[in-house]
């Protein structure tokens, strides 16, 4: 993917927070990236955790979501979007650039330009969510980049409610696992893309299950350094010496958010706000 | 659970339909045993498949998803309320019941009832999702009946997604089922409540993981039972002559609701509307 220029006549402020927004709190693992690689941002997240998930809802559905959190953050003055959930980015990336003044990443697009990258033998594998491989979303993007690579793509439906349960390191895991990736591992991919969110949390667990041989492509980090190439491609880089603030805002159950949460991004989070829709 | 008398002044009439509700398809079991017990029967089914899952929603969202769906029915004219979803049941009970001039009857009931009438040694095991399980909903609900009885409750996040993946008998779910029943098992209940609409559907598998010895509790079963008591004794029973009627509405999707719902109710459904909030 490459990263897109702003467009002209825009008002955009480098000292502006970075818009990261996702369906519940996946797209915390795109903060913590985000604060691992470029710690002088600030940012602001927003989880729509009264509605999630968005996986197994309509395209008509998820667009009017996407636009309306769209809004919200924009309203907030942000200098970049980020949609940091596959099922958003797979079917509503346009109405969400369409309606946005400043540049609008998306973890499709990162994670397809890191799988181009390191991929060899020209086979990778894609899992995600249904919605998110039945969308054809990675493929696409995949293919636009380059035309020669093979892409086979498995859902595994199972591994949020998994990583949800905890059991990051169990044997069901690892037999779900098992069965999901035996056809990717048939057709001898050298790369295997986590095409969710909430996948980087059985990092662990799918490397062994692949053997150490496969590349996995995690799209939270590629996100990280798209996002830092850009910034400094379009002088946006938030000031070094300025006090850095995140804040979180969810639509329901704050409480169970940042419970989690705090687990997804490795550190407190001090800002936190409901938003009733 | 006592069968409600009418309020009285209240207009019902025997040819007006039953509604049932749920937050999507699982409800559908509890429509299936209505089917086979009460054939005479007219229905209107919700499922609100645009804002599933409940179970991971706060008590205040999901009251007012609930007041809303009451809404929607009794200006059908429903001539009995029935909350067939474990999670509404557990929390928004009441806020149904206070706005309904129809009885309401509701699965945990059910379940509850039916789980006093068949233990022998006293000691009743509950699984459910983590919203139902935590409303301790069950527990009370069996307290009521008969404070004597032992109650041990297990949280099985994994349950629904497996059955819609369909796994209903593969080494995964067989796997998960020991885990989540063996601290059940430990307490030598002889009696296990299915507490979730889902739950029906693993039912070879849970009687295979407890054994014969313990009696499996399905709350569309006993729900179809109690809704036969009610009607009898107030005289609401559909006449028998009149042709039947079953339509369905869904806030999303509605063509995944009736590929999985028919499984669910084992023939097909004629009458589907989307209905968009």
């Amino acid at each position: 993917m490459a990263t897109p220029d702003l467009p002209g006549g825009r008002q955009s402020d480098a000292s502006h927070p970075i818009g990261v927004f996702d369906s519940g709190l996946g797209g915390l693992t795109v903060v913590r990236a985000l604060l691992d690689r470029l710690p002088c941002e600030n940012i602001l997240y927003f989880g729509d955790t009264a509605r999630v998930p968005y996986g197994i809802k309509s395209v008509e559905t998820i667009s009017g979501y996407a636009r309306q959190i769209t809004d919200f953050l924009l309203q907030r003055q942000v200098k970049l979007l980020i949609i940091a959930c596959n099922t958003m980015a797979a079917v509503a990336y346009q109405a969400v650039a369409n309606r946005s003044p400043v540049p609008v990443l998306d973890v499709i697009g990162a994670g397809a330009s890191a799988a181009v990258k390191a991929t060899r033998n020209g086979s990778v594998g894609v899992i995600g969510t249904p919605a998110t491989i039945n969308s054809r979303a990675y493929a696409r993007s995949i293919g636009e980049l380059n035309r020669r690579i093979r892409i086979y793509s498995q859902p595994c439906p199972l591994f949020v409610p998994l990583v949800e349960e905890g059991w990051l390191d169990h044997p069901v895991t690892r037999l779900t696992a098992a069965e999901y990736l035996q056809p990717l591992l048939a057709k001898r991919i050298d790369t295997l893309v986590l095409g969710c969110t909430h996948y980087p949390l059985l990092k662990p667990l799918l490397q062994e299950a692949t053997g150490p041989e496969i590349a996995l492509v995690d799209s939270a980090e590629a996100m990280a350094e798209i996002t830092a190439e850009l910034l400094a491609k379009n002088r946006l880089e938030a000031p070094r010496s300025a006090k850095t603030d995140h804040h979180f805002f969810v639509t329901d159950r704050p409480y169970r958010f940042q419970a989690i949460g705090e687990q997804f991004l490795g550190r407190p989070m001090n800002h936190l706000k409901i938003v009733r829709w």
